[in-house]
């Protein structure tokens, strides 16, 4: 068999170099370069050089509120599932998914709308100050771009990555509109292992890794 | 604001209407078509149209196999989480992951190989027959590869789709030559996400469900 053998703390160190190397002499702004090459770590798909779009300083804002405590509200378990807590809980911050709550579920059926969106009204009442991570559902953003305008939230930061084929688009190019910092994959992609990737790469900035 | 107000339950339905509409004139195994349309929905990606391949009858033997009530074993949390856990229960199935698993972690760390590694190792020790979701870890699938060829371990069906850089590509050629049904990724993508996606199609089908 022709697989190379990569000691297991090695695997990660050699893909980030391949991937530095493929990117060639692309230039990325340094401080949004840990998220976009995890990013690319993550889904092997370069098209995420370009459909990344970072508000300024959006990168250091949110890894200052790490530092400070931040918790991270997400649209998805599977995001919340690929979050590295244990570095957010070192510096006191914790991880929350509305979207399973059984409360959540009877308003979401009461008023005929999705989970994402009575999820990210429940999340806007959360003391202290968090990063919203939105992988999965577009009606997430829209309800989020609202509460925003409405001032019933100040997120430290908005990460728009939802992916596929309805309002996903359009909900996302509101949020580059707002006046809050932002991390949005432009146009149809994303998901919630981009929203867990981008996370982590702000995580261990915030904790020191060059990773 | 220019969203479509849109159902809930309406919204995966739309979203593979467009998909549908885009792939044109393309031509789809039917058995095959429920997962490829899954993966492009999970993933607002077409590359997978060419990427994925599937073995002869690879997906109504995993969908016999899920109504007789084999489980799922899968090499992260991110896809224990994104799989339909209630659909594969109604079953007689269940899903694991031993990435997590503190044994696994110790063997790993004394034999200096990945925890993917092992995980393969105590999974093949299972009673009962199992899909292998593979959505992150090529150390997963050549470990299990191997396990085959040693005939250690019979799986209903191998879901080869992990991403990178490294060891990647090489793991899901071998797989193909392997004498188990398989459903694989070729190339560097994949995902955690990818590999519940396909679970989730398999299972649909297996209840009936048309999307």
């Amino acid at each position: 068999m022709s697989y190379q053998y990569v000691l297991p703390g090695e695997i990660e160190k050699r893909s980030f170099e391949i991937l530095t190397k493929e990117l060639g002499d692309r230039k990325l702004l340094p401080e949004n370069e840990p998220v976009i090459k995890r990013v690319i770590h993550t889904t092997a798909d370069f098209d995420y050089v370009d459909n990344l779009v970072f508000s300024d300083g959006a990168v250091t804002k949110a890894v200052e509120a790490f530092k400070a405590g931040a918790g991270i509200v997400t649209d998805t378990q599977m995001a919340l599932s690929g979050i590295h807590k244990s570095t957010l809980e070192s510096f006191g911050g914790t991880a929350r998914c509305f979207m399973s709550d059984p409360e959540v579920a009877r308003l979401a059926k009461e008023r005929q709308t999705t989970r994402a969106w009575v999820s990210m009204e429940e999340a806007a009442r959360l003391p202290g100050r968090w990063v919203f991570a939105i992988g999965n559902a577009p009606t997430a953003l829209i309800r989020l771009h609202e509460l925003i305008l409405e001032k019933k939230v100040d997120p430290v930061l908005v990460i728009g990555v939802p992916v596929g084929f309805v309002n996903v688009v359009e909900s996302k190019e509101e949020i580059l509109k707002d006046p809050v910092p932002y991390i949005v994959a432009r146009g149809r992609k994303g998901g919630s292992n981009v929203a867990a990737a981008i996370c982590n790469a702000l995580l261990y900035t915030a904790a020191g890794r060059t990773l």
